[in-house]
């Protein structure tokens, strides 16, 4: 009986050249037929912040990097492509046979800070390449930067208290939770429970008991003793079974105790609260806990927390010091996508990369057109980041010089810096040259660590909940000048 | 240079064993070591239906089923179970050369409308096995699940109009988008943008063009034209890179123009808009289409549509015709998590399987204790599902006598099938017998089909937004009581 369709083995199995959009094949083979070639530049960047935030996290470079380092059509994907548009068996050899991607890359490195409307990420290829790799960009650094965003503003609700990732039930389909897994590491939670995650990303991992192991045995103290008896240096009892100050902490505690007595009781040891009123039950419990002697018991907690909900439990004197965030988090529930999009900048012409301008209705929606470059620049006192500048990529600084930027959307607006009181670094580095990867990967732990830097030299005004300030994204001036005469252009054209 | 990690490699090496949340592994090493054992039940069930509405579409279970047939631990699951609590080495042993899973499963096939409080998934097994499972299935079946019912409730917006699925640079990493697109499919899309998808899961694939490509030419018409010549049956035009009304439909009616003059107009043809005003412009752009002879061309839209959305532009008598959702139908994004949930309901003592209940201080997160079965009741002449019936798996029904059923929250809501005048169907279908799958699966077009038959059962009160009919989701009389006794007996206790 075929009792199976074997989907997670094929896709297993499959590459990543038609992990696009179909209208990129489309496009691809329309650039081949008619000879559409010279380079182009296509600029990936957000357009706001999600949950009304002040900055977002990047993370998804590493999946993007080593999809385009197997991207390779093969017989079956030229298959596939056979069947679904007048693709000429001649276009579909090129593919399976000569076809690869030979351009350059320019990215953000993964845990940078970055904000709307600036380059993340730039491809300077074909036409057929960079077509070819928008999904594949979009995708990756869109759902990434989207769960490790949300982790970091859930990090920032905890204040420096634990903060573990329990989302795996909740999250997308596989290798989606997987993934999820990783960026909320990186965006600054300390484990998840998700163990695929936990090995493959050497990510710490974490996890107690559920209410079944309390239902399995005779009673709620049985059940808790064996696990403490198995587990030995990690004893966190989940209290909530039947009754949480009534059953569940009076356990916990009798357990302890006979711990305690017979010199057993490990440094990590502490109850999990999952339901019902958390502020109050973790005061009582609290309470209880001291008057028995045992101060520095745990209290974690876990019941759809998000981090405004952390945020009140700490207002009304919650007692709760570990936080395990499921749904809300690997979801990013409250704002479930982030809306990064990838868009022509600049295309050749005869030997020249000649600018290209998307225009919109609306003033936000217009690009910024031409190949551009970003520079962040920071107080060269106290590290704080205090604009970043987009300009085209041939402009040169000095920062010894006074430097003038000013609000694209209000250029009234102008801020001074002092010659010698800033710094300015690239925050694009090179990634891929002439279709080979130049980027030395780092492991998820150094990400984790370079996004927690990143993340100190932020104001703290940027990082609030509630009408963060507005980190400034500046235009050069010869960028605007350039996006103000093609908008002109275009106006009179139409 | 070491230039990439290789997770994805790593990651399709893995198997499905340690897919699951850390407590599972604890917990089953403390079930092997402590040797609990005997036969165990447990239910996936879920407890609200998303978006307020009236029901939901399972998916998922073709995934579950292949995790499980592939569950083996290997030596790197072990050696990374190893660092991560106290398991003995005799127990990793036992993992990596014993264990295996040898239960049984029942389940509602793929496409089944399902009801919050009634059993989608039940195991029974081993406490180590069924606990293994636990993330396997609801990781799978909350994210397809969630995905196929807001597909379903999008199509309901189109009224039977073609329902595209664009979602994949706004969706989960890379195969969490993949099996959202199947699920979407599932649920009532027609097709889907992502080839990868559609390629394995033999979806009907769609796409269009980009404003790269319009931006790509030397102008709009030149863009158009060139794509209508190259892509000949399916000519779908992007309008809105310049201006919708002024530039881009005049742009395509030029086209079609030139195409019907030489006899090349195909069957399939028409624009999509991406921005701007959908109502009025699928307006303004049908009148300049029908009074320049083009009655058949296409209105597609694209724009963060959702349903109400689409309900809204229905109402504002929009002339789209065919409609593609994007990053809010992937992200499920107006309700992001589907709230499934697996809990013990009964486990062996002596030779009898005990029932068991988790209690709750809110009445509705108590389960429903002991080995179950659900019957879906249907009206024998018109088809249209009645009732749900959660019952013990041993109850037996005769559909020639006369049937009373109650509400269990409200027991005097009592409603009389007369005899012959009613069906009862089993819900829940044989999955895995003693570990070897017995379910003869069918294709994710078999599956979709399924979908929309049980969905043309529902009464169309319970497919709409607001204030949906509440479905009839009600206990036996015998498992009513059982629980009843059960919750008596605990509350003496506490």
């Amino acid at each position: 009986m075929n009792t199976t369709r074997n989907y997670l083995k094929k896709l297993k199995e499959e590459g990543y050249s038609v992990f696009t959009d179909s209208y990129e094949q489309n496009m691809m083979f329309g650039y081949h037929l008619r000879n559409v070639s010279g380079k182009v530049v296509f600029d990936m960047f957000y357009r706001s912040v999600p949950d009304g935030g002040g900055y977002a996290i990047c993370a998804g470079l590493d999946m993007v990097i080593e999809m385009i380092q197997n991207l390779k059509f093969t017989s079956t994907d030229v298959e596939y492509l056979r069947k679904c548009a007048p693709y000429s068996e001649e276009y579909l050899n090129y593919l399976q046979n000569e076809y690869k991607f030979s351009g350059d890359i320019d990215a953000v490195p993964e845990g940078t800070v970055v904000f709307p409307g600036e380059v993340i990420l730039k491809v300077t290829a074909t036409p057929m390449e960079a077509q070819h790799l928008e999904d594949i960009i979009l995708n990756a650094i869109n759902s990434q930067t989207l769960i490790a965003t949300k982790a970091s503003r859930y990090a920032y609700a905890t204040q420096g208290e634990p903060l573990l990732e329990f989302g795996l039930r909740r999250g997308s389909a596989y290798l989606g939770s997987v993934f999820a897994s990783r960026a909320a590491y990186i965006g600054g939670c300390n484990a998840t429970s998700n163990d695929l995650a936990a090995k493959v990303f050497d990510i710490p991992s974490t996890g107690t008991m559920a209410h079944s192991w309390v239902l399995m045995f005779n009673d709620e103290y049985e059940a808790f003793y064996t696990y403490a008896e198995v587990f030995k240096e990690n004893i966190i009892l989940l209290v909530d079974t039947y009754d949480t100050l009534k059953s569940g902490v009076p356990n916990a505690i009798k357990v302890f105790k006979k711990l305690k007595a017979e010199g057993k009781l490990p440094k990590k040891y502490g109850i999990r609260l999952d339901s019902g009123d958390l502020a109050y039950l973790s005061i009582k419990a609290r309470e209880m806990f001291d008057k028995a002697g045992f101060k520095d018991a745990v209290i974690c907690a876990s019941n759809d927390l998000d981090e405004r909900l952390i945020e009140s439990l700490k207002k009304q004197g919650s007692k709760i010091n570990v936080w395990a965030a499921g749904t809300k988090l690997i979801t990013s529930y409250s704002c479930a996508a982030f809306n990064g999009v990838y868009k022509l900048a600049a295309k050749e012409r005869g030997d020249v990369l000649e600018p290209v301008i998307k225009l919109s209705e609306t003033k936000e929606k217009i690009t910024n057109p031409g190949d551009k470059t970003v520079y962040r620049i920071a107080d060269k006192e106290s590290g704080y980041f205090i604009a970043d500048l987009i300009c085209l990529a041939d402009e040169v600084y000095d920062t010894a010089k006074d430097l003038v930027i000013f609000d694209p959307e209000f250029t009234a607006k102008k801020k001074l810096l002092k010659g010698g009181t800033y710094t300015m670094e690239k925050l694009l580095v090179p990634i891929f040259r002439d279709g080979v990867c130049v980027y030395e990967n780092r492991t998820t732990n150094e990400i984790r660590e370079y996004a927690m830097k990143q993340l100190s030299h932020l104001y703290p005004e940027i990082r609030r909940f509630d009408n963060p300030h507005k980190y400034y994204v500046d235009l050069s001036e010869k960028l605007y000048n350039l996006k103000e005469k093609l908008i002109a252009e275009h106006s009179f054209a139409g």
